[in-house]
């Protein structure tokens, strides 16, 4: 395990992965505010929708005008998830979208339970996506869910995630994601398997997707980005990432996420400042109280503060 | 820095730390079913209770109460605040007590207008105390607060923490902590901070207090344990540590940070289950929601959890 790189690349994936979780769906509008307001904090690479059945994730269903809105935003990388060839041909006929995200599960028990295919049939899946997508001339990023953990099979032997990491990078991949899908992730796991999967498919940029669920998630990012880890998912407030207890934690916040990198000298090119007044932004269109910390006490250092009892 | 230890020795200062910012007032008996909860779950080392004038701090005014029923409890270090003479030969005259500490501000402003006197008459202050402790075979741990950051002056110098740690070893103890009292640390300083100290002070052991109020006191815990340090704090539950902000997060939870170091082949003698089961009782003691996290999620792993959707 390494030193920690002088800079590292956030993604925020609020607008997709966050909001597909919400049970208040914002409308369009509100959408494109939020995502220029994270743009406009500094963050370059924004998970912005996904292209899948509007009848299923109705959350999602105003992709192609969400895009068609964000259009002069060229400064920022804004990726969508896609998960067959028709969601393929939505995404590209944008003209907007520059990346493909696609998520392939690491257990045949998951897998199969929530995709309703196998892991052999993911890959063939993504490997079309990935050909037309190089074709496209879009970036390229395919996510293991579940690297750390399964709801089903429980622990996830490290040669299953670097045997699907070389299927994957086979097929055809600019980026490949560990995803601790369900938050079990403690920073010795994230050494040892982004340590294996780097091994295993030199020259492929590496990302990393934590949750916080048991209070591990920051120090997961921590260790990740000693490990070699280029690209760092997190969103606004923390919203999303937790599918599976409502109102627990999910998704690492951005803003503390950059509170911590900051004070740790790894540049990430957003404004602190910037992320916490569009953090309580948010907080007030989503009508409850988010999972982030930072945005709930001041800034440090600032003068003011009083104390009443010490340790 | 170097790699994590096979083994760290945790404090639980909940029942002092935590319950003394707490509004509720616990009676002696739940005190003593609480450490004995938390000494049953495997922690071997306990902040008790403080010997403070108890019209300034009612709910420790039952310290001579709660030592003579933890009398049976001789596998466990049991430790208490002192912060004077008088308060000394009040905690050696339980006969009970393992262990004296005492806190020490980093930085003038705050020294004075929270403890009322200056850094050189606290160490001085300290002396006086750690000479008693000896004499009485107590052992003898001194906190610098606010080493990473102090509310009225703001960055405080590494500088500042290293000549404070080597004064009162000067003075004599056998462990310095350093807190960060105010939750501002990132796991850069932690490194920084602890390299100085265990430079200027080699022989003494070396603690860590730390708070989540910025989601960085897990990442910080993974920092100093790969930085020499041998004993962090926590409290059950995560209950107390933050005077600042009532509601917001203070001390980092003694059960997810168990979860982390369980999972990241680091010992503690510690049981998960007890902690957490520990926990959701304190938790109905209390009668309001805890911070901590692992408590209201499963044990991982486990099966039978389900999702609905990934990554």
């Amino acid at each position: 395990m390494g030193q920690r790189p002088s800079h590292v690349e956030l993604v925020d994936v609020g607008p997709r992965d966050g909001l597909q979780n919400d049970d208040k769906i914002l409308p369009t509008e509100t959408k494109v505010s939020l995502i220029r307001r994270i743009a406009a904090a500094g963050i370059r690479r924004i998970e912005v929708t996904s292209f899948v059945n509007p009848k299923r994730v109705p959350q999602m269903a105003d992709a192609e005008d969400l895009l068609a809105a964000l259009r002069d935003l060229s400064d920022v990388q804004l990726s969508g998830l896609v998960l067959n060839e028709r969601g393929f041909d939505r995404a590209a006929a944008t003209g907007v979208l520059d990346e493909v995200t696609y998520a392939i599960v690491a257990t045949e028990t998951f897998s199969q339970r929530n995709q309703g295919s196998t892991i052999a049939q993911n890959v063939a899946n993504w490997r079309k996506i990935s050909d037309l997508a190089k074709g496209g001339g879009l970036f390229r990023s395919a996510t293991i869910a579940a690297a750390f953990g399964c709801p089903f099979e429980g622990e996830v032997p490290v040669s299953q995630v670097v045997e699907l990491a070389g299927a994957i990078a086979e097929a055809g991949a600019d980026e490949i994601s560990l995803a601790d899908t369900i938050g079990v992730a403690a920073p010795h796991d994230v050494e040892e398997r982004f340590a294996a999967v780097a091994q295993a498919v030199p020259g492929i940029r590496l990302r990393a997707h934590f949750h916080n669920t048991r209070n591990t998630g920051y120090a997961n990012a921590d260790a990740a980005i000693r490990s070699g880890v280029q690209t760092l998912d997190s969103s606004l407030g923390g919203i999303g990432g937790c599918p599976f207890a409502p109102g627990s934690v999910g998704n690492i916040a951005t803003e503390d996420l950059v509170y911590m990198l900051d004070r740790s000298k790894v540049a990430t090119g957003a404004s602190l400042e910037g992320l916490r007044e569009a953090s309580l932004w948010l907080q007030e269109q989503l009508g409850r109280k988010l999972p982030s910390l930072v945005k709930e006490v001041s800034a440090f250092p600032r003068s003011g503060e009083t104390s009443r009892e010490l340790v």
